[in-house]
């Protein structure tokens, strides 16, 4: 459990280190120090439902819950909408009604801002570690509503009187697995100094945006929080309009030198002047799309869904979907107590995919409105394409959604991201999505369905602040920074 | 009913007037028009339940309803927040699911801009007439899903891809009094010919403006969507500033001369550049209150609610509240229907009021963030008070919101608002507002409760894009002119 495991380093890992300790020279250095702490051994098992401990079925197996009623429960809904070509179905879904803190502290040392990331393990993790937030709590830790002592750092995110918030937006999570659950994601700067413990590192923004392209490295509640982040502000962006002129090769972003930086891409994605649709039209679009289009929800027995059946070891379906498993976690070193619990799994890789072209000379991205089971408020706004079983619509073209076809394997668009993703390791066990952003030539031109419509990188950002972009968009959003 | 009414205006007041009739050389001229209306003689009487005709209650009196299930319901809600002293309570609240249209069609005509307003009549309104949208319609109306003609206009707002959409937003009814209601707010311009139907005339903002001084004149459906509209958008605003160096006593704002404008107050209130919080820090703030404040609401029989009573012809509660009504409207002209419905009555005046005031030489608009039991999620943007029985509020002290007292008749603030306000007459009985906005001295400095933010009026609109704001602030802010 993602709780129990916070009280666990924080009781033991409270090793005090020097402030400037754990910033380093190389990414080489880094990943070293990475990999280091992998060594600590975590096993985890799939185990059968009645082998969990703590965690049991309702009467007539209605929904599967932990007995303090804390955590989350597994439960069924039954669907329906006038969106997309199947509009009714029944599935079991993830209910965690608190809204969580996903937080990270940055702060400037000699002029360069670092954020402090955590390697953190996570029992779905591919790897076991992936790069983490600062702080990823439940409103039941910091509301201290549980014995325990609270998560480490989490105190700069409860009382920020002392420090500055540069960015706390609600975001959801994600809508086909979870009932509208959505955390405050948060970023500090802080001017103190701060006892960096053990698992904790500085890194910068330009390092993390690095590691974006290693494969399963950066966990989704970092990219949720990443995302948030303006890859360049007005301010730097007026800078890099000025220097253009001198034929610049080299530039410093975010404190940071880059070399290589596609300038070009980077003043089209954020530009405000030029972009095709102004904010009144992409708002009337957005509203035009809620009006019209419908979600029902009503809670179900498990036991009871459709084409779903609760067997010893797992709840499901078609082999094409998601499951519902146990999973144990046992750990050998003495920090680390073993717990039980339920993870959603999926074998099959997803795709999330963004479209992005040059429109009257800036880059546009094609955003699509889509409906999901969980949203809060019928839909939200995702990549243009975004689903759960690539290999699967790989074989079975009829199927395909609508842009799929630009993200196979194609010599006539050039990719920016093409990275596998993980899901979150204490909800989902080892299920992943392929990111890829893909620039199509300006001439390319097709039409585009009612529920698409494209946006400049600061519009998408503007209207991100106002939880419109779902945590798929913002996991593509987050790889996305035009250096090479 | 509304929708009723519709069907019989379309089916009869399609007489066919020249274009540029309706447009008026004076206000004189546009009153006397708007008084020549009211000769349609209708009569609204208060009726017992049991002479509702179609009305009736489901089994236990659980609900008030419709025998079509369309309109609306009257429903008993429990309520529990921890926001406020008072954190747990039952009331009736009415139930709308549908997402209605409230449209005003705009056109330039000579360099001048106008908006087609309508002269209507609603079962509650004072004065029988109230000035209104262009369009008023609900879902069923526009989705066809009765037989019946379509409101006059409603075209222009379902097929716009003849015309060009300036605003098309959600915006939210009154939380305290509807479950869950929005509407879509839309301007659309169009720039050919328009047939002006008899009970329709072209106005300008201006003209509008000054009709927001009048009590109970203009109904709730157009302030909302009026408060949409940019008192002047940034060109304007860049002019202004610009010509404020000629000491300029004259200026020519949205086509239309204003003499006696205050010029320092509107470049105060829209600049952007001098707001003592950036929108980030506002976003925080609002994230902060959304998850801070809880509200959970409970279907229960109107007949349960505690404290309140079905009577024969109200349902009702201690004298300070509101009641259920039933009412009879008969017309004597052949054009309207007779009908029954039932309505939200309230004898007592509320009141609405925002506190303004320059800091750092910008005007800044004192924003409370409130909790209401109908508020779709958990907390909305209110004007600084917001109260619906002023009278007894005067009488006891104890039971007064914070700021009350500055809208109180008081020699030291600047009153630029104070108006009494309708609700909307076809589900509230001659409900009341008295919408008053009060600038305080700049040196005036206290204390704020941790919900309660200054905000420019620029970030208000802003914000307001996104459903932001509740109706009673957009009600005070459609009224704001800083003209004399």
């Amino acid at each position: 459990m993602k709780d129990t495991l916070n009280i666990a380093e924080k009781s033991t890992f409270f090793l005090a280190s020097q402030e400037n300790n754990n910033k380093f020279q190389s990414m080489d250095d880094f990943l070293k120090w990475f990999e280091n702490k992998r060594k600590n051994y975590f096993s985890v098992e799939e185990i059968p439902f009645n082998k969990l401990d703590q965690w049991y079925f309702t009467p007539d197996r209605y929904s599967l819950v932990h007995q303090s009623g804390r955590f989350f429960r597994i439960e069924g809904i039954k669907v329906k909408t006038n969106f997309g070509k199947l509009q009714e179905w029944e599935q079991p879904i993830i209910n965690q009604p608190e809204i969580g803190i996903l937080g990270i502290l940055t702060k400037v040392f000699d002029g360069v801002r670092y954020f402090l990331m955590q390697a953190k393990m996570e029992p779905g993790n591919i790897n076991i570690l992936q790069l983490s937030p600062t702080v990823q709590a439940t409103k039941s830790n910091f509301s201290r509503v549980h014995k325990g002592k609270l998560p480490a750092y989490l105190e700069y995110f409860i009382d920020t009187s002392k420090s500055k918030v540069l960015i706390d937006q609600l975001q959801t999570e994600q809508g086909g697995r979870f009932f509208k659950k959505r955390n405050r994601n948060i970023v500090i700067e802080v001017t103190d100094d701060i006892v960096v413990l053990e698992d904790f590192c500085w890194l910068t923004l330009a390092e993390i945006k690095q590691l974006l392209k290693i494969d399963n490295f950066v966990n989704m509640d970092a990219r949720s929080v990443l995302s948030t982040i303006p890859l360049i502000d007005d301010v730097v962006l007026n800078e890099i309009q000025h220097k253009r002129l001198c034929n610049l090769t080299e530039l410093e972003i975010n404190n940071k030198i880059y070399r290589g930086i596609n300038l070009d891409l980077i003043i089209s994605a954020c530009t405000q002047i030029t972009d095709i649709s102004s904010k009144n039209q992409l708002i009337s679009w957005y509203t035009d799309m809620k009006v019209k289009y419908e979600l029902e929800t009503t809670q179900i027995p498990l036991s009871k869904i459709k084409n779903w059946d609760i067997l010893d070891s797992s709840i499901s379906s078609d082999d094409r979907f998601f499951s519902v498993i146990g999973v144990k976690v046992v750990a050998d070193t003495r920090e680390v107590t073993s717990w039980t619990q339920p993870l959603i799994k999926d074998v099959h890789i997803g795709l999330l995919g963004f479209i992005a072209k040059k429109i009257n000379g800036v880059l546009h991205f094609l955003v699509q409105a889509k409906v999901e089971p969980g949203n809060i408020d019928v839909i939200e706004l995702s990549p243009t394409v975004s689903c759960s079983n690539y290999n699967y619509l790989i074989e079975n073209q009829n199927e395909r959604p609508p842009f799929f076809d630009y993200f196979l394997d194609n010599d006539n668009v050039n990719v920016l991201v093409d990275v596998l993703q993980s899901e979150e390791g204490g909800r989902f066990y080892q299920i992943q999505n392929r990111n890829k952003l893909v620039v199509l030539d300006e001439g390319v031109d097709f039409n585009i369905p009612e529920n698409y419509c494209w946006m400049t990188l600061n519009q998408m950002m503007d209207f991100m602040r106002y939880s419109m972009f779902n945590i798929e968009a913002r996991s593509l959003i987050s790889c996305i920074n035009f250096c090479y």
